[in-house]
């Protein structure tokens, strides 16, 4: 039998592209003589719908859509993925896979290990399956299933999960197909993996896993489907962040026995995750160019060469903005910079509007010190100057802020914490540096200089970040324990890293939930971003 | 029999405070010769904990707290809300009651209809228990329920609440007490009550419902817990939006048969719920002062009002700041609002710094023609002005768009969108001018010229809000019908509303998702409000 996977990249309801996407990749499956051709989860609508799947229209328009896909089926069967109707009153759709075929549904199931906290946020929308049926295709009887339906992670708090690998097992099909929809992070790549790779020898079945590719806002699905023998060893691995179809003979294809499995550079992959990010932000939304501050730092220096990378150097531009701080090396090395990268720049000193605040201010000031007021009106000028030029030419402002410093709340609000899209606020600052020296393997592009000053906001004279922060590499493991790993102080705290320190960490982290609540949305690279799946409450003791 | 209802004012997270008021109130009930005493809903640790529910030490600290409080209760039960733990491995908690007397917890349950769409996000963090017990005690068989366990909504995805009430007429108790955390909303409360009203009546069996009072962030418990006879009236209802404990004697009290539920005024009552959503912000996190901008508008006008009600006229300060388009009026009008209102109010104008911004762009924006750039420096100067003052003096910028502006993106980011807390951000422009009538009602506090002056933004010469947006009147009524309705854009179009006005309404909706992104905070006052119940994507065909 001929399979080809289609690894795509969606637009949330534009089902005009996401169907003519389809039905090319039918077509050419078609012309490569494939009997199969597999799309990945929620292909017909885009993921994740939200609120959409709430909306009757717009599952009218995935019924449709379906309909329209069948038609172009003729001598070719495809599995898509799509939201279809509960047929018990007032119950939420289904998550379901379709097979199509000759302008018919000929095969249907739905997801049953709804995600309860998954940054798809599945159960608000979803009603779970727990049923499994065979799809019977050329004499082959194939378990058609939905991304975590084959998740069976130790953790799980949900059970359907593990009860139906256990009627996968007492089934026995010949091949186990899971259409995912997968986003990218980077601590997951090979633990993920490893959880198809499990469902495949305890089946002892072939595993087709479909990913998808293509960011929608701040989710980057990362693509990478592949093709796992019985023995759990993949044996077939699609590219990473960009679309692919791939045909191929499934008797042949699993007679390897090798695995095609690398260790994972994670850096690199965060890099081509942020670089597809901006990209489709800028492609899906219509957008056309970027403008940025340039503060001489690290943080803003690898924002300009991502974006660069994503949309080109003739549609980025920066905005170099000294004040009365600012070091002569920031302005040196950021025009070092743009030049290296060969991009439009100007520089806009804030000195008069920083002095007309103060002016103006001066009255109802009078007999009190200068604190960080003063600092933040620098950082707000700077964002008034950044969302003008936006507003003026149409550039989305980018938000340069990274996730130590969104972690603790180690910015300004309305000033540098500003952007309609944050492209390193999911990567701790010791990862800004890695991500930098990638950029750099090559060649010089982020100017030595950067790579190496002492971090500083140069909001006021020989201000450094490690007056008030600890040294990122302490911050950083500190926040990874908390956030990601969800550690305790208690259990943080350690031979490196002493009590007070983790306290007061931690505590940083609680008061500033207000400051990431009116933040930017985060081009997610981990498994604990901030944003929407974060829910603390802002009011309460933490 | 003789009960008190204890409905009280939480802090999430805050254990000694909650544990204290809900022994305090112990005492009381004692004093008063209560048998049984009745506390709201997640009462031991606050509502909505929401991630504060993944960490084993929060669980471990209501533990505690319940422990603690058993202590308290000799010769006496209470009735508390609790998470407890889940025993299979992996699952996530209960939403439970616990009945505890002489140290120890003599009976307990947990909620069964575990709501899929509400505001506590409930689905993310407890598992739903399905089955009833009565608690007998003193020779009366109660069934005790937790809060959405009575809500039987026609509309309801959630099965479990019906089958509840199935089993409760099965059971046939003697009466039904439930433990709710309802946040209000003005549209709901007379279809809410309505619900309980319907349980009783159906079960033939008097209804105690328990709600707790006082806001966190933007969740407003209303308060107003009530007692139900057996056929469906309401026969005690307890205040709105205050703490109160009331003791009765059950026998007496249900056989009263005279409902005492009257029309309410929805205005009389959104205005409550505001003036308590501020002043707990501030108590709640400490805050003592209040800053905002006053236009000479009607938003900033109500919000002054409601801030000077909630924390006092010595903590709220008012900054003019006019520029060169705003009319005289616009002074005059604030003046005369912050008299009337004695707080201590200052006029800056953002000449200086605007001029310095267009001054310092001139360069790069040569050729190009003033637009809407221009009128977002200006606000966005007056957002850099109430910042400073905010950081220099410790005061919170409130901020004071409403929710007809929010809906449509009317409004500048980091400008007029600034604040720590939106106030009016879930109160319609319609609305708006019906709080401040009843602002006025014994004597005119807002000035009669900001009530009838056509509204104005004042960013360029002779803008009025009719240039770009429809009459508010029918701009209210299409949001309504959109938003809270949820009516598609044919459904709305009728014979005082065209089809172009409705699509170009919805698009503006639609398009502007990313402002209220980064927008603060909305205290919640109706079934609709923006902010993290609403999930749609940033990109994509809405």
């Amino acid at each position: 039998m001929k399979i080809s996977i289609a690894q795509l990249n969606y637009l949330i309801g534009d089902f005009t592209k996401n169907t003519g996407l389809i039905t090319d990749a039918i077509d050419k499956a078609k012309k490569e003589g494939a009997d199969l051709v597999l799309f990945s989860e929620l292909s017909v609508c885009g993921c994740p719908p939200f609120d959409l799947l709430k909306r009757d229209y717009f599952i009218q328009k995935c019924e449709n859509a379906v309909d329209a896909i069948a038609k172009k089926c003729d001598g070719i069967t495809a599995v898509i993925g799509a939201p279809t109707r509960n047929n018990t009153s007032g119950k939420k759709p289904f998550n379901s896979a379709l097979a199509v075929s000759d302008d018919k549904i000929v095969f249907s199931t739905s997801k049953s290990a709804i995600n309860p906290l998954g940054s798809h946020n599945e159960q608000k929308y979803f009603e779970s399956n727990n049923h499994l049926v065979l799809f019977e295709f050329k004499g082959k009887r194939i378990a058609i299933t939905i991304n975590e339906d084959l998740l069976q992670d130790k953790s799980s708090t949900n059970s359907f999960n593990k009860l139906l690998i256990k009627k996968i097992i007492k089934l026995n099909p010949d091949l186990i197909v899971n259409i995912a929809a997968i986003p990218f992070s980077h601590t997951e790549i090979e633990s993920r993996t490893q959880l198809f790779c499990d469902v495949a020898k305890k089946c002892g079945v072939p595993v087709i896993m479909v990913n998808q590719t293509g960011a929608n806002t701040d989710l980057i699905y990362e693509g990478g489907s592949m093709i796992i023998n019985k023995d759990g060893r993949v044996v077939k691995r699609l590219p990473f962040f960009e679309e692919a179809i791939f045909t191929f003979d499934l008797e042949k294809c699993l007679k390897e026995t090798k695995t095609v499995e690398p260790q994972y550079n994670h850096i690199a992959l965060m890099h081509d995750a942020i670089v597809l990010g901006i990209r489709d932000y800028f492609k899906k939304t219509g957008l056309k160019s970027a403008v940025l501050g340039l503060s001489g730092g690290i943080d803003s220096a690898i924002v300009l060469c991502l974006a660069v990378e994503a949309i080109g150097n003739k549609n980025v531009r920066a905005v170099l903005m000294p004040s009365r701080y600012s070091s002569d090396h920031s302005i040196k090395d950021s025009v070092d910079l743009a030049n290296n990268l060969n991009i439009q720049y100007d520089i806009v000193s804030i000195e008069k509007p920083f002095s007309a605040f103060e002016d103006i201010l001066a009255p109802l000031f009078t007999g009190r010190e200068e604190d960080v007021t003063e600092e933040n009106i620098q950082a707000r000028s700077r964002a008034v100057i950044l969302m003008a030029i936006s507003n003026k030419f149409g550039n989305m402002l980018l938000n340069t802020s990274n996730k130590s410093e969104a972690a603790v709340g180690y910015g300004t609000l309305y000033g540098d914490m500003a952007g309609g899209l944050s492209v390193i606020g999911d990567v701790y600052k010791t990862d800004v540096y890695r991500l930098s020296r990638y950029v750099n393997r090559e060649k010089e592009i982020i100017p030595e200089n950067i790579l190496t000053k002492k971090p500083s906001a140069e909001l006021h004279p020989d201000q450094f970040d490690s007056d008030s922060l600890p040294d990122y590499a302490i911050l950083d493991s500190i926040l990874f324990q908390y956030l990601e790993q969800e550690k305790s102080a208690d259990q943080i705290t350690g031979e490196n890293i002493d009590k007070a320190t983790v306290d007061r960490v931690i505590k940083m982290v609680n008061r500033n939930e207000h400051k990431r609540h009116q933040f930017a949305p985060i081009l997610r690279v981990s498994s604990k971003p901030f944003g929407k799946d974060r829910l603390l409450p802002l009011v309460g003791r933490l």
